[in-house]
């Protein structure tokens, strides 16, 4: 199990700006050492490994015990290959033995509210219900994600199934009501490639007491671009976190197609009153 | 820890409908083992507990590196109890000692994109940003609650501050473009209102393999509803899980003032574009 100090000056960059806490689980180690693994090996991961990941997301918090997600584990080489297409053409889509897409999903409910209860399920026409939705899979995903690190799989998210959601719902037979929010590529990584612990905000800058605060935080993104900078040299590349954010949001350009997702949202049945 | 069979058969109800898996983890086991804790001791959380949850929050992944989230720590006995009041007056948000908000938070992007990158932080206004946000803050927030449990302590997320989400803004502070998605309750377990383990619905109506299936769900919601009702009617509760979903989903009136939520995203600087 790595030490606190250890995890803490990895996850925090060089300086540390606090005391390492006393308090410290297995389970907290495990969480701090999280990377992004995008090399695998080809083996295939194990239909008893798929169902401890999926009973780990479905052991994470649901809004009023709802269950609003489901989840696709695509496996299929020509079906992967597709996705990784459409996914923004990334390579280690078609490498992952494994790709789970993760869904929201009104369609159960609504059918428990319609054929079985209720009139009519107009309450899940609403922003609210989408909400409910998108935290509820995050969480089980998010769960699912870490119980794999835990079994020595490499994951990572894969926001880009966003970029065409409207085609990756028809390749999944998604029906109305059902929506693809996110990918998780699982498979065993190739230490060979192995990535190192990204670095994040000062903890100053996101946690708040008692009230928010906007001001101070200017001082701690300008730290966090020192050690970002840092971090990012030591791999070879270029360009810190301001300008990576600042290519995401001043144009709609960084946004990859993703300008439309509120259509395509309507499209599949979320109508977001 | 938890052997996997005594996990699985808590979690998925007295019938096991599958063999379970020969992969296991403490992190796995302690996943499993999750159930919402609404009582608490009066013991306050320590400084070094909330530091390591917000470790563990900030390992989470996170889209693009881009950290579109915040969390205020509320601890202020005045505070709580006027948040208590505009969540649904539920008297556990009074009693646990910390009470975290966890906030979708475009303000400091857009503060980093607009004062120290690009002329605009257009990207920001479109429904991808809100959703980049509510997943970034909601991958965080299990990470926390999972560390806080493996310290020992008990979590419960909070739906409810999403009832009146312009009033929690103005207790906390928020300026535009940062919202409150979720709160979570965080304490020392009152042991004697310990509760169990919540069985889900059966692995096989969320998992599905290469392609989305809904017709099979209907047997399997109504296993499910059997086990649920055997579940509530050993702790003396009545209604299933059909009834629950009916009611939150068949009129306005099961979202409880939360069919407001799209004009208060768009009030605090969320268009929805």
């Amino acid at each position: 199990m790595t030490s606190p100090d250890t995890s803490f000056r990895l996850r925090y960059g060089s300086e540390l700006p606090f005391d390492p806490p006393s308090v410290w689980s297995e389970v907290i180690a495990r969480q701090l050492d999280h990377r992004s693994v995008r090399s695998y090996r080809p083996d295939p991961v194990s239909d008893e490994a798929l169902t401890a990941l999926v009973a780990a997301a479905q052991s994470a918090p649901t809004s009023g015990n709802l269950q609003l997600w489901s989840v696709v584990a695509v496996r299929e080489d020509d079906r992967r290959t597709r996705l990784a297409t459409l996914a923004g053409d990334q390579d280690f889509i078609r490498q992952a033995p494994l790709f789970l897409i993760w869904l929201a999903d009104l369609a159960r409910a609504r059918q428990v509210t319609t054929e079985l209860g209720a009139a009519t399920a107009e309450g899940a026409d609403f922003v609210e219900a989408a909400v409910l939705a998108f935290v509820d899979v995050a969480l089980a995903a998010q769960n699912a994600s870490l119980a794999a690190e835990s079994l020595g799989l490499g994951t990572v998210f894969v926001g880009a199934i966003r970029n065409r959601p409207l085609d990756v719902a028809a390749e999944l037979g998604l029906p109305p009501h059902v929506f693809p929010v996110f990918g998780l590529t699982v498979g065993h990584p190739d230490r060979i490639a192995e990535t190192a612990v990204k670095p994040r905000l000062p903890q100053q800058a996101v946690l708040h007491h008692e009230r928010y605060e906007l001001g101070p935080q200017a001082a701690q993104v300008e730290a966090y671009e020192a050690t970002l900078n840092d971090f990012y040299s030591r791999a070879g590349l270029r360009a810190g976190w301001i300008d990576r954010v600042a290519t995401r949001f001043g144009s709609i350009t960084g946004l990859n197609g993703r300008e439309h997702l509120r259509q395509a949202l309507n499209t599949q049945g979320f109508p977001l009153r």
